[in-house]
């Protein structure tokens, strides 16, 4: 059964919307995601100011999210003050372009976000196609849209590519959280193949490792498949080992945060060891990200690997789980080598190894 | 440098007591573990109904601490009723033994002690031994001492053993808590090696995965360990692959629930994995473990992995960490094969592979 990137699109419907759009009423509602799994929370956003403060308080989180969110910010600059002239409109757009990038100097898809609205719209002007700010204004909501559409449309074709490695009753293990909530879209990267599995009527099941430090998994992952009504099974981070060993495990799908030209993944903290445990165990290990995520300058051995605050290791929202003052080694991520990779799956194709040459030839071109 | 077992009961000197007989009191002091790591408090117990509670309420956990416990709750019995004759005495230690018995019913350690030390009076009394309740309770302490002394010379022997891999700046990683609380003795069982150095004045630190979802690790390991001055580290679950990966970790050291006679090794959930990275990239991995442990009749396939209650995983410390009624799979144990254990090391011997054979010479005679 062979499914277009246009049959999908119509087949797949999310009951999870963490970033939505809503054109009757012009604001932008977002899913609370500080809150997750606690609450279920929407907030309606009307100005950038509000998406500014949405950003600096993690309502919304994940690199692609903070982008499209960013590009509404843009559009609800120019709805919530209401220029009369496109002049005008540019400084708007300019202010609203600062307030949005100080919410998280950081977050390099945001201020991507911000300047290619500004850009658009400079462009837009110069070659006549917003005449005034009502025009200016659709080309900036379609924009938006298409930012929105691009990463859903990367998501699908990954989920495409995933889906014809998947059989029906197959359960699926993965790390942390690289589903609908960190891309805004409510497909993700490393879950899209269990959604389009879905949509398409393959039964699909994930288990879901909590991911200390975090617990995006039990957090996040368990939250957006109990909402799409996909079964999920939370286990421990040393659970990982036993279920791939009594094979109640078919493939392994991670995201990533990095991926280096000869295929070493830098993915959450915990990536490593299911990456060598399915090698071990002759289960196929499968890394989804779009082919933004490749860094083909680096070496391994350049790549810095974050260390965070010892308290997350010493207290799970905030309670104190060992004594204090002990000594904390916390990396945010992992690295695996590229000899326990089954596969890389972007939207542009599947990666095989060798890596340090097939990697070049679908990122690189 | 060779170190005798009688030169090394010298040199160990645990400024952790689990357990200590206050022999000028006449009473038991415990450790309450039920507060570690957050507070250290000392319960002092006169009589078996307080040995009980103290079971009953896990303020001393581990069966080797359980047994000693219970051989000083039938001391205690004699000293605080205070009998006039024998048979006064012989009916105070079988309504002692009930008692405690009852504290615990599953704890094999409690009830083979406790008819230890009731068997034991009948045999004093009937061979002359003891001839009046002074004299028994005379035979009764030393023996409860020499239960205490029997298991930590046994996890002296082991440390023994275990400190001939050990080089000065080695770094040791663990799994749960096969340490000094559990045993009662101060020393331990997977990290009997780890004091043995240090009493040698060999540098050995080590690191602690937290061990989901009941925190051994992050609780009493890194407890105990700091409580002797031994530098230990305190990562997540998740970080075990990274460590091993930077080549942060010479030895991994594990204690055993249960070790099957071809040398499959059931520990705590989470042992598997450290097992087989570990094996990946050639760092040895060691099982500590009293002959006790060995179980020579049952085959892999026999030996039913318990599972404990969802909300152990859901919650940390009572606080929820997902969403409500996730569906969860909590597993107590794993189970580690023989292909990954470069040795399993008893108070009896080291024992190398091939297992299906090699166990049988040191266990089996």
């Amino acid at each position: 059964m062979k499914t277009s990137l246009q049959e999908l699109r119509e087949l797949f419907k999310p009951k999870l919307r963490p970033i939505h759009w809503d054109d009757a009423d012009n604001s932008l509602i977002l899913l609370d995601q500080s809150a997750l799994p606690f609450q279920t929370t929407y907030v309606k956003l009307r100005d950038p100011e509000g998406v500014a403060s949405a950003v600096k308080s993690m309502k919304v989180r994940g690199a692609p999210a903070i982008g499209i969110t960013a590009a509404y910010g843009m559009v609800l600059a120019l709805i919530s003050s209401d220029p009369k002239t496109l002049d005008e409109a540019l400084g708007v757009l300019s202010k609203a372009k600062q307030v949005l990038d100080r919410a998280r100097p950081t977050a390099v898809n945001l201020s991507w976000a911000t300047s290619h609205m500004l850009n658009l719209s400079r462009e837009a002007i110069h070659e006549g196609r917003a005449r005034n700010v009502g025009e200016l204004l659709q080309v900036l909501k379609e924009e938006a849209k298409r930012i929105f559409q691009e990463e859903l449309d990367a998501e699908l074709q990954m989920g495409l590519y995933g889906v014809e490695r998947l059989n029906d009753g197959d359960t699926v293990l993965t790390q942390c959280n690289a589903g609908g909530l960190a891309t805004g879209t409510g497909l993700g990267t490393a879950l899209a193949p269990v959604r389009v599995a879905h949509a398409m009527g393959i039964e699909v099941s994930v288990i879901a490792p909590e991911t200390r430090p975090w617990l995006q998994g039990s957090r996040l992952t368990v939250y957006e498949l109990m909402a799409d009504g996909i079964p999920v099974t939370l286990i421990a981070d040393t659970a990982v080992g036993l279920v791939l060993y009594k094979g109640e495990v078919q493939h392994v799908m991670v995201g990533a945060d990095r991926i280096l030209g000869d295929g070493h993944v830098f993915n959450k903290i915990g990536t490593f060891k299911e990456a060598v445990i399915a090698h071990e165990l002759g289960v196929p290990f499968y890394v989804l990200a779009p082919v933004s995520t490749f860094d083909l300058r680096s070496r391994v051995e350049d790549v810095e690997i974050e260390e965070r605050d010892p308290d997350e290791v010493r207290t799970v929202r905030g309670v104190p789980i060992a004594p204090e003052g002990v000594r904390v080694y916390n990396p945010v991520f992992d690295v695996t080598p590229p000899r326990y990779v089954t596969a890389i799956i972007t939207e542009r194709g599947v990666i095989l190894p060798p890596f340090e040459r097939n990697v070049r030839r679908i990122v690189g071109r």
